[in-house]
């Protein structure tokens, strides 16, 4: 993308890929020994280089593919066992399939697509054998064109209801396998007489794959889709803090500064993981429903409620992007002015940033924080300052128009002043927009209020509270009491 | 989303499925005929509306629909003609598989999963018969240890290799295939002797499934994934635009005016659109990269230049998201000063407007626009307009204060100005904001210029540019010889 290209110079930036998960892309080093392997090896080195990479950045992928290698091998020993194979006969091969198409990432991906395909599986085969007793009581003739009609029917039907997105978010590959099998059992029904058999010998056959990819995936270093989801709306959260301190000490730092002369930090574009990871935490929230309860999730763990929890931080990451612009169209306010601004801008930045930071340890420890109530309400003093601090900006203007003119007259204090507010533009903008951030964190808030309700997060017992974030004055310990 | 719920009030709203394409959901009306059907037949009754709605805004789902049927017909005519039969066998089922499995919606998903399935069905099963040739060398012990080490390895690495993205993108169904060829193969040529018979029968079949796919496709009513990804990135364009004027209106609205009462207008809130299609985008893409030359898109059309372009605009929607607040939280900025910027921000937010407009018609008609620099020209002035309208802002702010406060002495005088710099501070914010967005579109026509450039746009002949988009004003009519 475009606009991930402007993050350059050594900067570790985590992309989004298509299947959801995200991996560390790291810059490439400037002489290292890719630039000693001859050139029409250069491809494929690159190639192992980024594969040993995303293995080294999140083993359990590498695990997975010994998992998917597992199930298979654990199938084909229906094969290789006589008496096994004897069982189950010729069939086997639909087992094989199954694990093939079944294993997933996530435990959740995994129950879905073997629930999807189990279910799908037993429906139309049920239907096909209905109609099929239907056609044969029709004569001939009939026969054929009842069967080849009744193929039609379903097969457009479902594949229209494709396209509703209820359908398409839950069943999707239900209606493959649903299509699949009816077409099957129908079609050679004409030809096969055991059909009955046919339908059981297949249904067997995916039970036994369905069984034996949940147990792989649920047995060995499970991934639950869930906690993935969990830990990506939290550690996101964590990013946008960051992201929103950075975003604002770059806009106010000081010009004479050595840091001036750096390209945005990473610290400060982490708001960029937050715009990206739509698809991403709609599919985890999709499958984690799937999920059966697992370690501190209950059952009916409220999912749908993370979504919304990443909605309105996006909300924020809209406003944040707005100020990054900001920040990149040189800001060429007097020192001065800055220095009036910086400190309640800063303030107000590192309050909210602090809520942001709370609320993450809240979801990630699943506990309801008792100082978020403390917190915003620093942060809304912090508002208030920011715009008493702007409230008194027009007398700073004057006062520094008065200064730098003294020896002007009238006239020339005015344009003095003009050229001051022109100046100031942008850090007006700057601190609007941060008030506006500010103002969309309780949004944050609000959200992260309904995921611990939905939820039950357990109250965090004070000490614990306390210690994590020590108060930095003494205005916040007294009201702490009366929350 | 917690975001799109806020456009209310009989409000058209383009909402994005997973899988791409976009449907137009209508708000319910509220006396309508499912008011009076009994309750325990609502939740069908509210599907079948759903499917209705989604069928009559896009009858090309139906017919997709339809196009699936008649491709199974096709393929279960295997089964029912005797010759056929004799030919393929009782291996026609892989034909059906194919045909359920490979079928999508456009051209280029058709088109990519066929030529996945038939060459990872061919390497597959030329590696696994070569893997069982020397196995079946190796003796009788050794044959199922290395059979089942060579799946292992294979389906482990293979699995893995579907992390990066490169492959996830263009490969993800062929890794699949290759998997489920090679143990197939591989593990049941322990079993059946006729090894290479089974293999090319697989292929064969395979072949005829994809065959029927393809001609299915192509030849009934074809969607294709480039065109949906043009028309996409040019209405996005069209509503981007629509949306900055409804928002600048919104903004800049008369207070004792009746509008001023309504809701956000579907209008203003296209910009969600752009924020939201960036997955159908990245996946039309995709797709489009396997679709031979269609319509007026030769070969090898820049398919991600569209993504570019796309980009360029989103980075204009998070700004106008920003925007969007500024009008959500009430202005309350006295009419006078109001008066002041109306008439710069209407002029730079029609002529942005008007920049995106011919951008989109450039884009639908591929034919380079040569009024662009002329109307590029317009916006800057424009801008530079706002800048000066922002520089006499001083002026208006003390002579607004010292109108109201005449009576007052001098003291009384700057508090009035301060409160009027308070009152300004959104309307200042909007305005930098707007600023910011002619800026980025600037980006957009860079993008749209390399598009032109490199998808060889026809420049167009100047009477038809002259007719479709009239000069508001005389200096844009001698401009437009020099270009």
């Amino acid at each position: 993308m475009a606009l991930e290209k402007e993050v350059q110079g050594g900067v570790e930036w985590r992309v989004t890929v298509p299947e959801g998960a995200s991996a560390v892309v790291e810059p490439r080093p400037v002489n290292g020994w890719v630039d000693r392997v001859p050139a029409w090896l250069k491809a494929p080195a690159g190639f192992g280089r980024k594969a040993w990479l995303i293995g080294a950045d999140d083993p359990r992928k590498v695990v997975h593919g010994l998992k998917v290698g597992a199930a298979l091998s654990l199938v084909s020993l229906f094969y290789y066992t006589r008496p096994l194979y004897d069982g189950v006969g010729g069939w086997a091969m639909w087992a094989v399939m199954t694990v093939v198409v079944v294993f997933e990432f996530t435990v959740g991906g995994c129950l879905c697509k073997g629930f999807n395909r189990a279910m799908a599986t037993v429906a139309a085969g049920l239907l096909a054998v209905g109609v099929h007793w239907i056609a044969s009581r029709a004569g001939e003739t009939a026969e054929p064109v009842i069967l080849s009609a009744s193929v039609f029917v379903l097969a457009s039907a479902a594949t229209f209801s494709r396209f509703l997105p209820a359908i398409k978010a839950r069943f999707d590959y239900g209606i493959t396998i649903f299509i699949l099998t009816f077409s099957f059992v129908a079609i050679s029904g004409y030809r096969v007489d055991r059909l009955l058999h046919l339908a059981q010998e297949r249904a067997y056959t995916i039970l036994i794959g369905v069984g034996i990819c949940l147990l792989v995936c649920v047995l060995v270093c499970p991934v639950w889709a869930g906690q993935e989801l969990h830990l990506l709306v939290s550690g996101n959260m964590e990013k946008l803090a960051d992201s929103l301190e950075g975003l604002v000490e770059e806009c106010f730092m000081e010009d004479g500064s050595e840091e001036g002369k750096q390209l945005p930090s990473a610290k400060s574009q982490g708001y960029k993981c937050v715009l990206n990871s739509k698809a991403s935490e709609d599919s985890q929230a999709n499958l984690a429903k799937w999920e059966p309860p697992h370690g501190r999730f209950r059952f009916r763990h409220p999912w749908s409620q993370y979504l919304k929890v990443a909605a309105a931080m996006r909300y924020c990451a809209y406003c944040m992007e707005a100020l990054n612009g900001c920040v990149a169209s040189e800001i060429k306010a007097s020192e001065k002015m800055k220095s009036h601004l910086r400190g309640v801008c800063v303030k107000l930045s590192s309050d909210s940033s602090r809520v942001l930071k709370e609320l993450s340890s809240s979801i990630r420890s699943m506990e309801e924080s008792r100082i978020i109530p403390c917190l915003v309400t620093e942060m809304k003093n912090g508002a208030q300052e920011l715009q008493a601090a702007l409230r008194s900006l027009p007398e700073q203007l004057s006062a520094g128009g008065a200064e730098e003119t003294a020896a002007g007259g009238g006239r020339g204090e005015k344009q003095t002043v003009t050229v001051s507010l022109m100046e100031a533009m942008p850090l007006i903008t700057a601190a609007s927009l941060l008030a506006e951030v500010s103002e969309r964190v309780e949004g944050v808030v609000e959200a992260v209020g309904a995921l611990a309700a939905l939820a039950r997060f357990e109250p965090s017992d004070r000490k614990k509270a306390s210690s994590s974030v020590a108060p930095q004055d003494e205005s916040v310990t007294p009201q702490r009491e009366e929350v």
